[in-house]
């Protein structure tokens, strides 16, 4: 015992190596628990190593509990229970392997001709050059702010150039102590679960953008689905346990649907009946109406401050820069700022800095015009490449006006999934509207068409491959 | 009815135009509801305007549900009850301000002479120059890879970097598909609760950092406290309801303590014997050890996967990135990654191929080393201080040795808050441990030295004023 051999610590300082060894040494219990270690000179003498060196071993061992000291007397062994083999190395073997390889290629790059079943953005077109040297900017000249605490809220700089934009782009006059930034509209969703109270029931559109109901079960929130095809989407509401409805009016996903002004008269007037209702209403690509003006928010037309308005710049600049945000009604902001602001603001001040950078220098609104006209373009070649088909006698388009998908209705005796199945077969991804019901009947037959990633030249081929599917 | 002055629509879109002043009349019952409108042609030759114009203004009408058609008769008013004065514009008299000015500059310029209080990182020495070239060389090369969407778990590149890291650093070896990226520790924390499941009970610790308790409060989940200071930790979290331990066993925050590795043994016993049951381990500063070598983590010794490690780079770096990271133990990640993929990583891709490039440049390590001799300087400077001032005589230093703060027991009759109180009066800020007791007894006259912001230069005066509060 404690005759350890030092000369093996290689290039090991000897402390650290000593350290290990009376370690091993406690936990392999060849030390007895509370017996006494020798005196640092002892040891120092026995293993031919300075006192100085001991003493660092002991040290270690000390703060880390394997030995403890008394005074006057020196140190002893800890009584150490390891719940198996206490081995310091843990086994890898055995264990199941997780499915996703590390080895693989992040993003396995789509073999589809087209995919009308991807709602990303389209990449060609993000702005980077602008974006990059507007960030470059800000690394230079905002060193200061950058390593500022950002409040919960987010910085003031971003929250008045979103004001001013909602102002602006959609006659939305809020103050900037109303708007809340944060990383993403999942991790808002989250928030407001817990503004609004995890004890309330909320009401989500059926059928609907399934990541809402699937972050509302794992948060253990009550929530009921209302049919939005329903001849009365308020009175259903009215009906339910909802304390709050989570909808997109400007642009119904996935039928694409615009709420009609009266029944958001309505939907106002339910949510003015009790001091506890809400609705979160989620703008989320009302940017992209593709005819006449942007239809205005529900945010809008409230009076009573019941509305939640919350929107994204995935849909607009790239959802790889993190950046959503909401504008609470004045309560709710109180709320969150005497309440929430123990949270520390999700997106890092580089980010905030360059996007109000970017928005205050003009660069926003010529990239949303841009974009608009750049989607138009792709939602006008692919209307017209339906039309010139034969794809066009057996097929309506629904929804074309709002946002960046309509709905293609198909006059076929085939499955949503069958036809889906020979889509992809023909190198076409593409989804139905009926994976996207919860309770509700679907509606067969209508499938989704997201343009906003399509090439214009794959177009006609991709058309042409739908008409093929029903031969 | 429908004679409006068309001259007026100044440089308003005439379409745009139209449609507001028929909009005014429905919604001000100027029109009946289901009465007839016009057809467009009578209407555009009575206003003097194209029939384009007209369509135009109906179509808007009719997407926002102002107006419905019915097919070969025309255009009718819809029926709409606005909850009260519908007005278009609401009034923002009557509300109550909101506290926080927005004209207010965002962080009141301390006007302490030092702040003992802030746990904030040394700002002059953020490498930003080796960051902003970092995040440039990234901007420049990286452009196809900054647009692509992260998996849920983070970019594979700056997994692959913290495994590597936490090998080197923390002999922790894990696979990069066992960690979850996240914008921050406070992100985690919430993903964590729904991961482990919002019926579980936590245990936390007492005292402790009150955010921990804070979060949970607001999402609703079960928790106790435990008291650090007892005799027996772990008995006391067997006597619990708790099912999970969330814990900073390398450096507890206030008291400063360092978990002895015969506790670690039973607290993985403990987790051990239940299927639910695990352990948070927050290694929040453990970089930071000044004496000797890094306390091993928990996770080090946990040989059967009981441990969730969490560390952040705020401290090591700046939290303005938000950057903190998670590793699961392999059943939890896969778990992870079949039910949790559906979020969105919250981190933009910019700070995550930043970050993996800063430490695989081996700029973090360098960094980590220079920052540990900047703060062992700032520490050992402040120790001295206080042993050449009067304040050595009636105060004690203890728990030095770990992480960026330390505990001043004074020897004194006044309460905390009067010497806190007074310490500020003189320019110091300064916290008592007290303030982080929940149930358990509080320890009186100690008082928490963060010295990470603090300049050295400061010191001499400080440790004078904290004398002078005594006299």
């Amino acid at each position: 015992m404690f005759a350890y051999d030092m000369s093996k610590a290689g290039s090991e300082s000897l402390y650290h190596y000593l350290y290990k060894c009376i370690q091993k040494d406690i936990l392999f219990k060849k030390i007895e628990a509370h017996s006494r270690l020798p005196s640092k000179r002892s040891l120092a003498q026995n293993l031919g190593v300075s006192v100085v060196t001991v003493e660092n071993a002991y040290a270690q061992l000390l703060a880390e509990g394997f030995i403890y000291s008394l005074p006057k007397k020196g140190f002893y062994v800890a009584d150490i229970q390891a719940p198996t083999d206490p081995k310091m190395k843990r086994s890898k073997a055995g264990h199941k392997a997780i499915q996703k390889q590390d080895d693989e290629p992040e993003r396995i790059k789509s073999q589809y001709i087209c995919d009308f079943a991807s709602n990303a953005a389209d990449l060609e077109s993000f702005p980077f050059t602008t974006w990059a040297k507007i960030t470059r900017e800000v690394l230079c000249e905002r060193q200061r702010e950058l390593l500022q605490v950002s409040p919960s809220e987010g910085i003031l700089e971003l929250r008045k150039a979103i004001a001013h934009m909602l102002e602006e782009f959609r006659g939305i006059r809020v103050e900037a102590s109303q708007i809340v930034i944060g990383a993403g509209t999942d991790y808002l969703y989250g928030l407001l679960l817990q503004l609004l109270g995890l004890d309330k029931c909320y009401a989500v559109e059926d059928p609907g953008y399934n990541k809402i109901s699937k972050l509302y079960s794992k948060y253990n929130v009550d929530f009921c689905f209302i049919p939005v095809e329903s001849e009365d989407f308020v009175s259903a509401i009215e009906k339910s346990q909802a304390q709050v409805v989570h909808l997109s009016p400007s642009h119904h996903f996935p039928t694409g649907k615009v709420m009609p002004v009266a029944e958001r008269y309505r939907l106002l007037s339910w949510a003015a009946a009790s001091n506890d209702r809400y609705i979160i209403e989620d703008d989320y690509d009302s940017e992209f109406r593709m005819v006449g003006r942007p239809i205005p928010s529900l945010q809008n037309i409230d009076v009573l401050e019941k509305v939640i308005y919350l929107n994204t710049f995935s849909k607009t600049m790239t959802s790889t820069i993190r950046l959503s945000y909401m504008v609470l009604p004045k309560v709710l902001a109180q709320k969150f700022h005497d309440e929430f602001s123990f949270y520390s603001c999700t997106v890092s001040n580089l980010d905030q800095y360059a996007m109000a950078r970017f928005m205050e220098g003009g660069f926003y609104e010529t990239h949303i015009n841009r974009m608009r006209n750049l989607y138009r373009a792709k939602r006008d070649t692919l209307l017209i490449e339906i039309r010139k088909s034969k794809l066009s006698k057996i097929a309506t388009v629904y929804e074309e006006d709002a946002g960046l998908h309509f709905i293609l209705g198909v006059n076929t005796a085939l499955s949503d999934e069958e036809f889906c199945r020979r889509a992809k077969a023909k190198g076409v991804h593409i989804r139905a509207l009926s994976e996207y019901y919860f309770e509700a009947e679907p509606s067969a037959h209508k499938f989704i068409i997201n343009y906003s990633s399509v090439e214009k030249s794959q177009m006609a081929q991709a058309v042409q491959a739908l008409a093929n599917v029903i031969r």
